[in-house]
């Protein structure tokens, strides 16, 4: 695609050809058979426990080649809240590849992207199986993006692995580098940055090819940083150090069986960050731990593909970009199927059992369990 | 349009066959011959009394066939306000149909789009011809739409008929099926479900051809639901019901006689639904009733196309998704004439003779009469 | 271009031949060598002071001819903020021109745009040297832009004029008209009109050219009004007039000699307007004056293209759209270069020296001096 589009003198090319666009759209609804309404996650799904229908995302994607050595990338999201106002566009992805070489086996990124950090993290949710990212690798960023510079060493075969297993329809996570590090604000995606100090992210992963034909990848990934939490995220009494400013650091492993037709899927991390102590009134540098597995299939009826698959996770930490870095402990299991007609098309159906803890200032004591059937149309274009 | 770029074979489609792109944008000033300033109305157009130009829309669609019976439809808006701020870009529509057969008779829409309640709130402002919706029939949904999955039969002579009003410019409503089946939110376009209940709607009408040139379109519709006011639409003091949840409901008729070059249009609905009551402070189920007729006329002097139209509405009601689901009770006249120089411009001059009692809880024994010039230049891309 | 694109018979064109879209975005680290954190412009740099890197604009544009004499420009920006989360999706341009003649000698242009004020205001961020504009002159207007209907005359040998500048790389404006003259709300872009009164703004600026060689430009600009304090910018206490409204008017005069190799871009303007005043802590009309001049040069060095810069500028007045007209005196020194490797890629570099006195109802007394290096990566597609 990239060698279609600039083997052309590049002064000939229009701008459409230059400049693609794409989109997806996907829609939820999470209320049937549902036993408890006070069973939320805000960094999940905003629509748990409340309403109705939900746009849970709906991207376009506008990207291109500019020349040999340079690619651009700008996904907005329709699906952001401002106020009680839903549906207004806001960045996701901005950033631009400068190429070291002609074939892009070393890149440097630069503007906001996904932080290197996590199989799952990287995996666009167009592609992922499970309705919803788990919270043990998931509360590392929000929106699993930051503003920074990012190197990436992709060699040429490993390129190709990436390639193939997207091919496949394996659900991988694209190019995001056999090894990847970042320096970037540490904020979260769309938030202004409030220290000096830059976080560091690196990860390295390894997509092998058993017997030319069975992909294993295998990951290793940590991060970095001072996070200072924003005086909107802080319940009027909470106590905070006196720069609300707290260690902020990770590290995981991943390990994924590509289904071909069985696979597994699986991370865990452990760290420290701030956190919210119901015994303190206050905010705290604390450990964190948790991970998830899934076993997943993929088959082929016809001309449609289903993917069914089962997850467990768990969490015990705190979500620094949640109000007064609510303290989290989740135990989850969720079993589902999803359905491609065609590649325009994609139903998820999925039932989860959940058993949540979430305390903050206000919702001190806030365990809450409960089951609910989650499905979820998504649409291509 | 369909036909052709669907005929060649999809994978061989660039990108820029399958998406498209257009748009509109209307600009306008309120202030001439404006004899009071206090005479507003937040639904219909929020430079009435205050301010200067105004950008009342500036719509970019992205839109297309994936396939033979996939339709995606993106419409954002940039003329949305968040706080004091002006023209952000805010989803408008954002829906696909799936023809369930290859004529996409039947049609099955998911995501956000309109209402199939009422002609005047399913014809486009790009083409209707007042300046503003009447507030009898548009103070069903707030900006005519919300989120569900609708159902759509259109038999192929109605499919045509819409097509043929479409393309001699008598200003109809496109196709919104002949009979519509809505199961939606019902708290109004990009605003957060409040209650897991689902609103109903129905419609049906029928484009008639008399003489083989005459056309004449009758409609039914109603709705059903249940629609609770969302907090920050509450002053301070307000008495609610304890869910704030209240019965919705409304019935309608159609009629409208396409200008040929003379023209009707004309519709009514009852009903009731939360409306602020001065005696009580509160706010309580009550009926509503009001409807429009307008007179209008299409007249082509050379290559340019004029329509005079005269309209009187009445309303008797509240508005839901305003401050305290304000009361309103409306008489209201206005003269007009749109003139289209070419397919890209269009200018409407229109002067209004109007009479609004509109009340909530800070504004009591609220009844302005006034007249004024209204004038919108609009533009399509 | 424009040419080409309608010379086929219009009907034949498909929409990506009408509307085409292309783009720019600029990151930002203002943190090195910073020697005082409390220095800080609003107006010029949200990240001054703040945080670390920084999405500074991220546009798109939408543009085309839809016939001979319509031509339409749409601009979004990425990097709005609205509350404290940032990058939204907001308006800056958004326009329709119309060609009186067939040669677009004079054209109408109606919608938001930037006011024909000023050299530097009406040269695009993408092409102006310098890291931001000069407090003089861009407090004249928030955005450079407002909402209204403009005239601009631009005889084909000044038309011509401006393309030649263009394809020369030698950072002009484009064509903003030899004469202009705009009927603006005066509130500013994206902000609601508060008053009746329309502002007036006028400019003539003329491309000499010396020896059929040099391009020498002149320009006299000037614009008068009322401009009307906002509630959301007052501080609670500050005092104002009864109205909130205030004079607000400006005469300036420019001067480029275009870096052939060696240039010169000066501007100064004097005028009155809303300024807060510390002694009686309210916002009064006060006189204000202030420019800038610029060194500057052009250096091909193989493929690269240099452009290195000394800057000083000066303003001592109110800026009417910051917090209580917030009262100004600047002083400020920046020498930088600027270096394209490529048409996609542009690196700035400047070191600033600065003296800004900045005060408002509750920073008094709010000298700040200091130094910092500024960075800016840019990237065109």
């Amino acid at each position: 695609n990239q060698q279609d589009s600039t083997s052309k003198s590049l002064s000939e090319r229009k701008w459409h050809e230059i400049i693609s666009l794409r989109g997806y759209g996907q829609v939820r609804y999470n209320r049937l058979l549902e036993t408890n309404d006070q069973l939320r996650c805000e960094q999940c799904d905003k629509s748990w426990g409340d309403g109705g229908l939900f746009i849970r995302r709906l991207r376009l994607v506008f990207y291109g080649w500019v020349n040999e050595r340079v690619y651009f990338y700008v996904q907005p999201d329709f699906a952001s809240s401002s106020g009680s106002t839903l549906n207004y566009l806001q960045l996701r992805d901005a950033y631009v590849d400068l190429g070291i070489d002609k074939e892009n086996v070393f890149r440097v990124r630069v503007g906001q992207s996904k932080v290197p950090y996590g199989f799952e993290n990287a995996q666009s949710s167009q592609i992922r199986l499970s309705i919803d990212r788990a919270d043990a690798t998931n509360s590392a960023f929000v929106n699993e993006r930051d503003l920074g510079v990012f190197f990436y060493w992709t060699p040429k075969i490993v390129q190709e692995r990436f390639e193939k297993i997207n091919a496949l329809k394996l659900k991988g996570t694209g190019n995001y580098g056999m090894m990847g590090l970042g320096f970037f604000n540490g904020q979260g995606a769309n938030k202004a940055d409030l220290n000096k100090k830059q976080h560091v992210a690196g990860r390295f992963t390894y997509p092998f090819l058993i017997n030319n034909s069975q992909f294993i990848e295998t990951g290793l990934q940590a991060y970095s940083g001072e996070f200072t939490m924003p005086s909107d995220l802080l319940s009027n009494g909470v106590k905070t150090n006196f720069l609300k400013t707290y260690r902020d650091e990770r590290v995981g492993a991943s390990l994924t069986v590509y289904p071909q037709p069985i696979g597994i899927q699986a991370e865990y991390n452990i760290g420290k960050g701030p956190q919210f102590n119901t015994q303190t009134d206050s905010i705290e540098v604390r450990n964190l731990k948790g991970g998830y597995i899934t076993l997943n299939a993929k088959a082929n009826i016809g001309e449609d593909l289903f993917y069914p698959y089962v997850k467990y996770h768990y969490y015990d930490g705190g979500k620094k970009f949640e109000k007064d870095a609510r303290s989290y402990l989740v135990k989850e299991f969720e079993s589902g199927i999803e359905w491609q007609p065609n590649k325009y098309l994609e139903l998820v159906v999925a039932y989860t059992i959940s058993d949540r803890r979430f305390e903050d200032f206000v919702l001190k004591n806030n365990h809450q369990k409960g089951n609910l059937l989650r499905i979820q149309a998504q649409f291509n274009f």
